[in-house]
Formats: C-alpha cells, structure tokens, sequence
C-alpha cells in the first residue's frame, strides 16, 4: 500500500488554491460543500459523525418508527464526487483564529484560509446539566436509540409490575418543551402507546398511557400564529395529551418532574426545552447571544475575521429589521449557500487583486410545518394557514423531498405508507450496544 | 389504571391448564410457540431481548448492508395472537429442576408444569475469554453494531494515519475460523472494502485491504463435500480474501494475532472460530458434551426430567447412528416442533389418565447453504451441489422466505436489490450508543 496519498499529498496537490475548513456537516455545512464551485480552493470538512444526520426525522427513531440508517448517509457517500474536498472524522478542540488553525482531538490541526463554523445546536438544561441524566434530549441518533430503548423498557417494566402506583408511574411520560419538537414528540408517543403497542401487553392497558407535554409559555409552538397554535393544541389533546401551558418546571429528578405547585412521577422524561450552540462558541472571543450563538455580521461573517464563518444553528443572524434567522433546516441551508457566494467570490476578486463584494445574508422565509401525529400537523405557508391532514401530506412531501438520498427517501417512504395504513412501528427494537470499550479495535 | 391485569391475575384465568416455561425465543423456541395448539396450555415465554433475530443476517448488519431493524421483530409482535402466552424481558439466572422453578434476574420466580429450554449459543474463546476484548465474535445485534463500527472506524483512522506501517495495520482484517459465519464475514469485508468503500477515500485506497481468512482445519466450511468446499474457496480467493488454512491461533492481542510460525498485525479481528452452549446448561446438574450442549434423551428431554426439554443449539441430539443434529435454523425449528408434538400428546393424554406417546426427535436435513458474497454462495440440496450464482439465488430466496414478518422482507429485499445493481451499503452508519446509564429510565 505504499503508494497510497496521505492527506497531507492531496493538500499538496493543489498548493496554489486557499484551503478552506468546513467544520460539522449538518444542513448549513453540507449545502456550502455542495455549492461551492468546483476548483476554487481546497476543502477540508470535518466532523464528529461519519454520516450526515436528517433531524427532522430523529423523533421518528426515538420513537420507533424509523431505523437509525433510514435517516443518516454517510458523508463520505454524500460528498464523493468532489475530488477537491478531503473528509475528516474528528472533534474540534479548538479554533485558534488569529493563526487561522483548528485543533483536533487527534492531535492534528488544520491551517486554514478561510473557516466556516457549522456546529449547530445541543441539548442545553439552563444550568442544570445534572438534569441531563433524567430527562434526556434528542440532537443525535445516540440519544434517538436511548429515548427509544427508555421508553420500550418502560412498557416491559409496567407489564411485570404488581405495585399499582409504580406501575402508572412507569406509563406516565412527560415531555417537557411545547416547541416543534416536543409537540412532535408528545404526540407520536401517544400515538405509539394507544395505537401500536396496546395489542403488545397482557397485564398492562398501554393505551392508558399518560402523555404530557409541559410548556412555559402559554402556548404550544409559540412561532406560529394564534389559530394554528390553538389547533396544534387541539390536535395533539384528540391524540390524548394532556398539554400544560404556563408551566414552569423547577426541577428534575428521577422518574420526577418537580414544579411549583406539584410534582409528576414519571417513568420517563423528554427535555424538549432547550437548545444551544456548540460550546465552542465560548472559546472564540467573539460576541455571542444569550443562547451562546456567534452574532455575526449580516454577511454572516465573525466580527474582525472577515474569511471566518459562521452558519446554521449556531450563528445569530439577524436581518435589517433585528429578526434573528430561525434554527430550521431551510435557514442552515440558506446560510450555507450564501458563505459558499461570498468566499467564491472573495476568491475571485483576489485573483484580479481586488476585494470581493459582501452582500447581506437575508431569510427567506418559505413556510413552516409542525407535524403532531399520523394526520395531524400544522402548516403556513406565506398568508396560508393548514391544519390536520392536509397540513400533514404538506409535511410529508416536503420532508420525503429533503431527505437526503434517494435509497433513503424510498425506504422511509415505504415505511411510513405501511404504518400509517397498519398502524405499525417496525423499529420497536430495543439495542443496548455496549460501547464501554473505549478503545476503538 | 386500576383495572388493569397483572401476570399474576392472568395466570388466574385458567388455572386448570398446565404452564410451560420456554427459555429464549430463537428459531427453536418461536417454532415452539407458534406451533403449540391453543387451549391446552398456559405458555410465558422468557427472553433477555424484546426481539427475536434472524441471525443468519447478522453478518449483513455487522458489514453494513443491512439495518439492525431488518433483521430483527419484536417477540411482542411475533406472539400478539397467541391469547394464552405471556411474554417476559428477563434474563434467567437459575433452573430448579427438583422444584419445577426457573429464577430470574427481575428477582421474580416461574413455576412450570413443563420446561423448554432454548437459549441458544454464545461466543466462546476456547478457554481465553480475554480474546474477546480484541477479536469481538457475532451473536447478537450489539456484536454486529460493534464489529460494524470498528471496521468503519478502521478505514476512517487510515485515512489520516500518516505512519504507513500503522496504515497498512488498519487495513488488515483476520477473520478466525472457516465455518459458514468466517466465511460469510471474509466474504463480504473483502467485498465491502473492494467493490463499496474504495470511492470514500482520499489518502488510503480501500481496494487494498487485506482480508484473512485463519481456519485450523485444512479446508473451509468442514461440514460441505469436498467439492462444495473447493468452491468456497475459490470463490473466496476471487474476492480477494487470503484463505489460510490448517492454521492455529495461539494468541490474540490488541490489533495482533500470534501464530506458531508468525505474528499478524490486523485492525480489525473477527472471531468465528467457537460457539458454545448458553452457560446456563452448567447449572442444570445433568450431561453436557463438550461444547456444554445438553445431552438430551432421543425424544428431546432431559434425563430424569421428562416434563423438561432441550432444543436448538443448547441441545445436542444424537440419532440412531450417534450423529448430532446440526446448530443451524432448521434443526432448531424441527426440535422446538417436535416438543411441541410431545406436550401436547402428553397434556391431551394425561386428560384421559393416560401417559403419551414419546417418538424420539428425527433431524430432516433438507440442505445446506453458505453465502460468500454478492452472488458466491455454495448450495448442497441432497445429492445436488450448486455453487456460484445459482447457489446464491436459491441463498437469497431461502433467507427471504423465512425472514420473520413481511414488512422486514421487502425491506431486506429492497436493500438487496439496491446493493446488488449498485454496490452500495446503506447501512454505513457508525452508531455509538453510549449505555453507561446503568438505570434504564
């Protein structure tokens, strides 16, 4: 094998063109490796996880509807025919950006020319990380297949269970969070235990489960106008969830959800309530929001790093009005196609020695949708309000479209037509992968 | 919730009927209780895992063809019909024989009338159970997502490695043992790195790695005639994978497996040299033969307890000429079959104050079929031998038909004819669930 390139060769390969590092190939990353021209510059992307994950769908996996394949693709596959673009699966440690260098946690760094920071969003507790243990949230198919096996086990556990009051307890599940997801969780949870898993048990009536989502607010899905917000609620109170609005959860424990004026016992916990930016955000020395997002500039560039980027959930763009972009997937998509316009440019206007130009990121605000159940979601779109089935086809449409890859749009597809005509989860598979050996071989 | 049942009142209900205990619902104890007639028995049903596994696929998941959701069905789903049966996610920690009791590890204790043991096989390493750290074997779903990761992982590690020694290390594979499995697992890893991976990378050509496959005997697949064997063989060599045969391994260590005459350096290792019998037949306190199979009666019981049967790979039963049924699916759905026949004549007969019949258990060996790879296979249907294509067809159509449930086998079936006119894997997806949270909710 010893005419095989290291990468360090293929860099050299191209000495002439800038390098640029893409680090996370979430929405925002992958539509900047996508769009960047061919032949301008070098790529290196770099990412914790060999596959791109479709979040839209992570609920779906956590609540055994899809396989963890059916909505992951490798990166490599997804970004094979750039032969300019090298893919790197590590974490960053650190960027260092008045050296214009990541670190890695293999040790390697990587110098740059340009840097587009794609990290998106984790699971934050509002600092109460010990939280984290008993309520736990969902960015990666990791946390999809716990939720899962959580949840499954619950069951096994309330069908053995001769206590009657542990035993309601285990068929409670709270969801904590009334936003996109916490509704789409609560409602596909009701769903799985009244519509799936009530033919399963002997001893235990899974369709007496105990489903509630606990909101702050006070109302569900707070970005959407008042009717689809009341219909949401509607919908997902039809599928049976008792939905709290005005909540506030003042602490979690185990198997409880501790508020002002009561305490739930719950066998399981969903924290649907908050996300915040990669935390290395922190270590950039640049101005972040409260959610610890970058506050770009409206070219969506870092404050006095003109090369450096950031896109996605994890920079706070703001439009001429003060709006901040929304962490959707459109949005990452749109900012990575805009960093990709204005680095191409910056490299052009270079090589007539001039200076590229810097126009202003702007949303496009194309619609949004909010699916609670099998038939039920809210849609708008511009002036135009759905709710129900209608809204729900929109949803799937759109989300079969996006899915990435056509081998997984058609498995899913398939997947989906046989449980919503049989009503069936095909993925009620409890995994239990013990990845105690820290090392990997 | 008050209304519900627990087991316990569900047992009251037709307390004149006898209870039998099955251990495990692998191909032998599913055959057993989806044949068992309805009416004449109390049935609960133990198993560690929520799913049965159609483990002849295994190898598909652990080299990423396949999803672990293809391959496996929840138990729940498989027997939701049976009104009689209840199903219990328990592991077994103890039979009492003397008491008519199984213990299990939920603390909780069955007592039966009849017993049915069938817990299958497990990975052994011949007395080194340290081996297993470094050459992981394939039993169960965690086995398979494990040795998926680290090949993946292999290949990505190359990738960057810059010491070509070290690069050459990790893309080195030793399969160890020649049966269908070793076979099966070479085959498709030479495969996957060949004909799939080889696009993915930059620095490292995946084309090159060296498969090895380490079988003590002097030829492959033992149990075949020697022409099918030399097929096998051939059609391993063709798909790259370097056949050692008569070779012993005397060590294993991290990334090295130590020979009497050489040392191989290796990345990834796969054992698929040993299995032995579930350890709980050691317990039991009756005859086991080597590999810790019970030693059952001609009619499948064990001596002394003839209300007690072993079935499938736990079992070792011998003909008239002293041969022993084979560890393969067949054997297993004909034992648990045949003790269903038992029972029931035994129940239906004790009814009228009278012993039933005991014919002893007759293995039917309808074939035998070994895959090497996308279309290697070698077939011998009585004193027909196939190999190549047309093996690898009557392979596929054989699998398919018996894979559990419909839903899984057209959706193996679409993953296979994707594969096959694409040479993708969709299943490259390195999962990493961290299950350290010792307490399941």
């Amino acid at each position: 094998m010893s005419e095989n390139l290291n990468e360090t060769d293929v860099e050299k390969r191209r000495p002439h063109l800038p390098h640029i590092v893409v680090l996370g190939v979430g929405f925002a990353g992958l539509a900047f490796c996508r769009a960047f021209p061919d032949g301008l510059a070098r790529i290196t992307v770099v990412d914790r996880q060999n596959h791109h994950l479709f979040q839209p769908l992570l609920y779906q996996v956590a609540t055994a509807g899809l396989s963890a394949v059916d909505i992951a693709q490798p990166i490599r596959v997804l970004l094979r025919k750039r032969t300019d673009l090298a893919v790197r699966m590590a974490g960053v440690t650190a960027v260092e950006l008045a050296e214009k260098r990541v670190r890695l946690d293999d040790g390697a760094t990587l110098d740059y020319d340009y840097l587009v920071i794609t990290l998106g969003a984790r699971t934050v507790y509002f600092g109460h990380p010990e939280w984290a243990e008993f309520a736990p949230g969902l960015k990666t198919l990791d946390d999809a297949l716990r939720i899962r096996r959580r949840l499954l086990m619950a069951f096994e556990e309330a069908e053995v269970e001769t206590d009657p009051r542990r035993r309601d307890e285990l068929m409670t599940v709270v969801v904590i969070g009334g936003g996109p997801t916490g509704v789409e969780m609560a409602g596909t949870i009701a769903e799985l235990s009244r519509q799936v898993l009530y033919r399963d048990y002997v001893s235990i009536n899974s369709a007496k489960t105990r489903v509630l989502l606990i909101e702050g607010d006070p109302d569900v899905l707070g970005n959407y106008p008042p009717d689809l917000r009341a219909s949401a609620r509607r919908q997902l109170e039809k599928l049976g969830v008792e939905v709290m609005l005005g909540s506030r959860v003042k602490d979690i424990r185990r198997n409880e959800v501790v508020m002002p004026d009561r305490s739930i016992r719950a066998g399981n916990i969903v924290w649907a309530a908050g996300v915040g930016a990669s935390p290395l955000t922190s270590s950039l020395g640049v101005p972040l929001d409260r959610q610890g997002r970058v506050l770009v500039r409206p070219d969506l560039s870092l404050p006095g790093f003109a090369m450096v980027f950031a896109g996605g959930d994890l920079a706070a763009a703001k439009d001429a009005e003060g709006c901040v972009a929304p962490g959707v997937a459109p949005a990452a998509m749109q900012m990575g196609r805009h960093i990709v316009r204005l680095i191409a440019d910056d490299i052009r206007a270079a090589r007539r020695g001039q200076t590229g130009a810097r126009p202003n990121f702007v949303y496009k605000n194309k619609g949004s949708l909010a699916t609670i159940g099998r038939s039920s979601a809210v849609a708008q779109v511009g002036r135009l309000h759905f709710s129900g089935l209608l809204a729900w086809f929109a949803w799937l449409a759109v989300h079969l479209f996006f899915l990435v890859g056509l081998r997984n749009r058609l498995s899913v597809f398939a997947s989906w037509v046989h449980s919503y005509f049989t009503a069936k989860k095909r993925a009620r598979i409890i995994l239990d992968v013990d990845v105690a050996d820290g090392d990997k071989r």
